[in-house]
């Protein structure tokens, strides 16, 4: 289908750069000497994850037990949550576990251990765990430098039901870098914090099998990864905006854009109205640390060719979005289209019930990425 | 079914709060004098919009098509599409108009007049127009005070395909209030306006059947409607932090919540983390012009009996929300539910594939909220 006859607004993804975004990935997992594990957070659909995963090992990284689900229909075989179970879903999960050669939990405290030893108590089950590891992001995960990670992960090894199956983290810090300088030193303690961790359990006799550790900007950034057995970016399958003003990419990279229609013009105000607002584009601030002005996204003709970087989507409401610059009116009129390179890829996508691929101005495959939780 | 047996995060409707709420707004319509035509963008259900609308008046606002054709669909006869008009959806508009009474578009812009009319020439068909006017909110709609305003509706009422409906005008600036005191001028102001415009349009010859006007917080706090057929709010239905910090209404009318399950507990941070995060709650800023600390919504308990008012969601990530507080760690533990009253009820809402109704703590009824544009 002509992507003219799309409906606007919508979601779309350029299928080349989304490739060549995924084999990038993969070549530095491969140069780095690591299994790469994508999260699909970002995109929440079987088939982006098909073009990210190996042959050989068609495991990925999963932010919703919906996710789970739908991944494991999908024929992936190796999970990990990398989410703090909650204890209302751990039955759940068990049950999932059951249907895929692994489903890997997460866990930072005791009371979720001991609730996740009762589900399998109460569903007759084993459990495969993940320690998480706070390597200075300051969201989840235990501080490595306490005793109390030392107990966490031999509490979880000394469980009958429980597999430990090693350390998680995720270097989210990465996300107040300015640039990739300012990264380097965030993916290096992403490494150091658990590879540390994973030496001292092992001193202690604790069998450590993974190392899990990644972001999209640390992961792209990091010069080497010894003692890490895994990486879990996401995000760097599409890219966004936020990503490029921080120097994980450039935005001729970002594979997902929604297509918009002008729908009015005001030149008095230097601006123009397009029909995708907060729930079309979302709402995320973007990387205001590093341009204060940013604003909800880039614009880009129609195509996706030209970037209008100078024109700010200064205001959005649900559906409206405003875009102001000099002489928008005389680029943009009243019934034309064009695109918004997203600040937050994984949040816009998820406002959409349908990703529309693209190659060569043509739609050429359309995904339904997973819904709720 | 208990609510207890529903899954996290989900988005919960206290079905009292609700028809109180569309109990207050009909009941004000009414001592104003004007009819009430809700805006159903803010939860998207026709089951909502059944307990907003008279018997005498199935009419309804519509802020995308995809609304419009579901509460076509669901037996409303009368439908505004309150959003400029996007040229490339005028057909559709069209063909949907032959299936209802009315359909009532939108239009600021000579540029959407010439779309509109091609369009009708093309489906043999009439359209129903009302032209958008500025009231003060800098969105979309023509400047009231120019000869342009005057000019666009000669030009529509002139048309042999359309109808002119009237003059429709949205006080969206009153969310930069932060008080009733401060609602009050810009309810006059979006009254006022109007109406004046509606006077020289008739002084002119043109006959202007609907003045059509409304926010949530205008029509709570304004005191007469004179010139005035119409409002249109929405989001009172629901309301949310942000209008209770701004007055409209208060945290108790507060009918929206999002349930969420506590799944980690970092005391020396006074910090849990819940597992609804940016895509739960959504990511509107909030109130920040009143409350800087706001955070993205007002914590309670699981029953929303009980505000934690003091306790700040002071981050979201895709998944995770983060709230902080003074012995937030002993009010919530892991596994236990909370509520967050989010900051923004239309845009939280539409995050949702399905809105639980509930009554005593038990959910009544299930709602579909309409998708997409």
């Amino acid at each position: 289908m002509d992507l003219e006859r799309l409906k606007t607004p919508c979601a779309l993804v350029d299928l080349d750069r989304l490739e060549a975004n995924a084999r990038g990935m993969a070549a530095r997992a491969e140069a780095l000497g690591v299994r790469l594990r994508p999260h699909v957070k970002t995109h929440k659909c079987v088939e982006i994850a098909e073009r990210q995963v190996a042959p050989s090992f068609r495991g990925v990284t999963v932010s919703t037990l919906a996710e789970a689900h739908a991944f494991a229909d999908g024929g992936f075989t190796d999970l990990t949550w990398a989410f703090p179970l909650p204890p209302d879903r751990a039955d759940e999960a068990l049950d999932l576990a059951r249907r895929v050669d692994a489903l890997h939990l997460t866990v930072d405290h005791e009371a979720s251990v001991d609730a996740l030893e009762r589900a399998c108590r109460r569903r007759g089950a084993p459990a495969s765990v993940l320690l998480e590891v706070d390597c200075g992001d300051r969201r989840a995960g235990v501080d490595p430098s306490t005793d109390r990670a030392l107990r966490l992960a031999t509490r979880i090894a000394d469980a009958d039901a429980l597999a430990f199956r090693g350390l998680l983290t995720h270097g989210g810090h990465a996300y107040g870098a300015r640039n990739r300088d300012e990264i380097a030193p965030v993916a290096a303690a992403e490494r150091d914090v658990v590879v540390r961790l994973a030496t001292r359990l092992r001193e202690a006799g604790i069998d450590v099998p993974e190392v899990s550790v990644g972001s999209t900007p640390t992961m792209r950034v990091v010069d080497r990864l010894d003692g890490v057995t895994e990486i879990r970016p996401g995000n760097y399958v599409l890219f966004d905006a936020f990503q490029a003003a921080i120097g994980s990419c450039a935005l001729e990279e970002v594979a997902i854009s929604i297509l918009a229609t002008v729908v009015g013009a005001y030149p008095e105000q230097r601006k123009v109205i397009v029909n995708a607002g907060a729930i079309a584009l979302s709402t995320d601030p973007g990387p205001t640390h590093v341009a204060p002005d940013c604003g909800f996204g880039v614009v880009a003709t129609a195509d996706g060719r030209t970037l209008h970087d100078d024109l700010r989507v200064f205001a959005l409401s649900q559906e409206h979005g405003q875009i102001r610059g000099d002489g928008v009116t005389d680029r943009f009129r009243i019934g034309d289209r064009l695109r918004v390179l997203p600040n937050h890829a994984c949040v816009a996508a998820a406002q959409h019930d349908r990703l529309f691929a693209v190659r060569d101005d043509a739609v050429v495959e359309t995904w339904r990425p997973v819904r709720g939780w």
